[in-house]
């Protein structure tokens, strides 16, 4: 099948090109490399069936001129700011490269009678929810600009299901760690305690706590949902049913870096910063009942994104 | 109150302004005349408090330059495409007119430090959800893009209250009707009733069934809710417990235009074009117990529009 995937050179979406080409798709990654990197697929510059096209995704003219030259069966729209923390601060970008990338991209599919469409939402949709997050609850009303863009995102997608004749899969991601990752608290613990190996300060304090989804497991868990959900629009939650306290992740970061006696300290309040969501928990029945589940726990895919970021600084020195 | 009202020349804008007025508060319409008219506020023209700008709220800058001139303590944002069946014909009508309004509002209110937002949303949320429309119910997938652009607007309406300290009120509006209406049901069948007085052609097959508030209950609701709601972001669907079906409506229109023996004929199907929805029940305890409640039922409502709409009529001619 050819498969288009924007944002093909990010953290997930170069990790989705790699699945989707081991299972025999020819794929064309778009990306403008402001979030993603050439480095997370340099290995797949020769591949036959692999093509990486340098795009700003929001350039609607360019995104067609793509369109017209192949002919995709699937989009996976993956493109999207992925720092979270930087929208209050910028307040367009959200709005440009998390919900008008959507846009442009159904704009093209259905120039271009592209039929299928699989999003990478997010946890974010359903803000501060009170009780379970399960797919369909409401109210959804997100507290992050990111979340306010993928539920912006979530509602042309319906429409364009609805009016259009597009099939559609919305896959709410929940925290995702692993290789090629660039945000996080992850990141930001190895830099803190790169930079003063005695003291740590951590956000918060430290007891807010999320289920953290291994990379590897979300792809296995999109690709599964894609080829076995078969309404015209499709929503799971993805995600694994631990979770993590910030404090743990602290702990293993430390363990990791074989450093000893540092010392934690918290700046207090529940939340690490304004947009956060302090603690959350996916219902996971509807995907579970597909026949899906994550393999690694959130602690284990915690230690695996420590493990790979470390690595992959001792591979950068 | 200085108030800044989008829209204001429009359908609902304009009693709305007329209302706010009434009630001693300072009203700046703003409205580019592509939906609405200057004759729904031309006794307003020379009204001490009153003033009317033509301008297109996309224009951000414009836009910004009305803020800068005056202080507005509130902003009822009613600026949006109201011809839902256009959409899918410009699929940047909603994107423009319905969503990146609202966006534009919210850069314009932080900007300019205006603390307060009263948003017109619309029940087209809600999409075609199975039982009782509840505030707080799930899934949000609409059918409609009118209804993909609102709720992408209360998608960042909530993140700008999260972030940026702003108030808000989300009132869900149903199907209004009554005087300076330009588009629905009504206007159809007068239309064709006008043109053919011996037949008359209804979408679907007549008994989609929906509730119809009279515009004059939606101000009044409006401003009860927005005076009487106290949290940082509130929403309540605004309605009425009856409802009527498009039959019914043409049975009304007939009457109110005395004609006799008209044959009814039916497109057939469940809804009158894609995007519709053909019924639903709003859950209205929540506007209910805050002490408010529509005075004319759905049929009263739909009396009173025709009434007005072929006096409106009577008076062009």
């Amino acid at each position: 099948m050819n498969i288009l995937v924007t944002g093909g050179a990010g953290f997930i979406g170069s990790h989705l090109a790699d699945a989707l080409l081991a299972t025999g798709h020819h794929v064309t990654a778009l990306d403008d490399l402001s979030c993603g990197r050439a480095s997370n697929i340099a290995h797949l510059r020769a591949h036959p069936r692999f093509q990486f096209i340098r795009l700003d995704v929001c350039d609607e003219k360019g995104l067609c001129d793509v369109f017209a030259r192949d002919s995709f069966a699937t989009v996976f729209h993956m493109a999207a700011n992925s720092d979270i923390q930087a929208g209050p601060r910028q307040l367009n970008l959200d709005l440009n490269r998390t919900f008008l990338t959507t846009f442009a991209v159904l704009r093209c599919m259905k120039q271009h009678g592209t039929a299928s469409l699989v999003f990478a939402s997010t946890s974010a949709v359903y803000g501060e929810m009170e009780g379970p997050m399960r797919e369909d609850a409401g109210p959804l009303f997100p507290i992050s600009f990111y979340g306010a863009a993928k539920l912006a995102s979530e509602a042309f997608i319906s429409a364009w299901v609805a009016n259009c004749g597009i099939q559609a899969w919305i896959l709410r991601f929940p925290n995702v760690v692993g290789e090629r990752s660039t945000h996080g608290v992850v990141h930001d613990f190895i830099n803190r305690l790169t930079a003063d190996p005695k003291r740590l300060t951590i956000l918060g304090d430290g007891r807010q706590c999320k289920p953290y989804l291994y990379v590897k497991d979300l792809i296995d868990g999109m690709l599964f949902v894609w080829q076995g959900a078969k309404d015209r629009l499709n929503y799971f939650n993805l995600g694994v049913n631990s979770d993590t306290t910030v404090r743990r992740i602290a702990e293993i970061v430390v363990e990791k870096m074989r450093l000893s006696n540092v010392e934690f300290s918290f700046t207090g309040g529940d939340r690490g910063w304004t947009g956060d969501v302090p603690r959350f928990k996916y219902e996971l029945s509807k995907v579970h009942q597909l026949g899906w589940q994550a393999r690694r726990t959130s602690d284990e895919a915690i230690r695996l994104a420590v493990q790979a970021e470390l690595t992959y600084r001792g591979g950068q020195t």
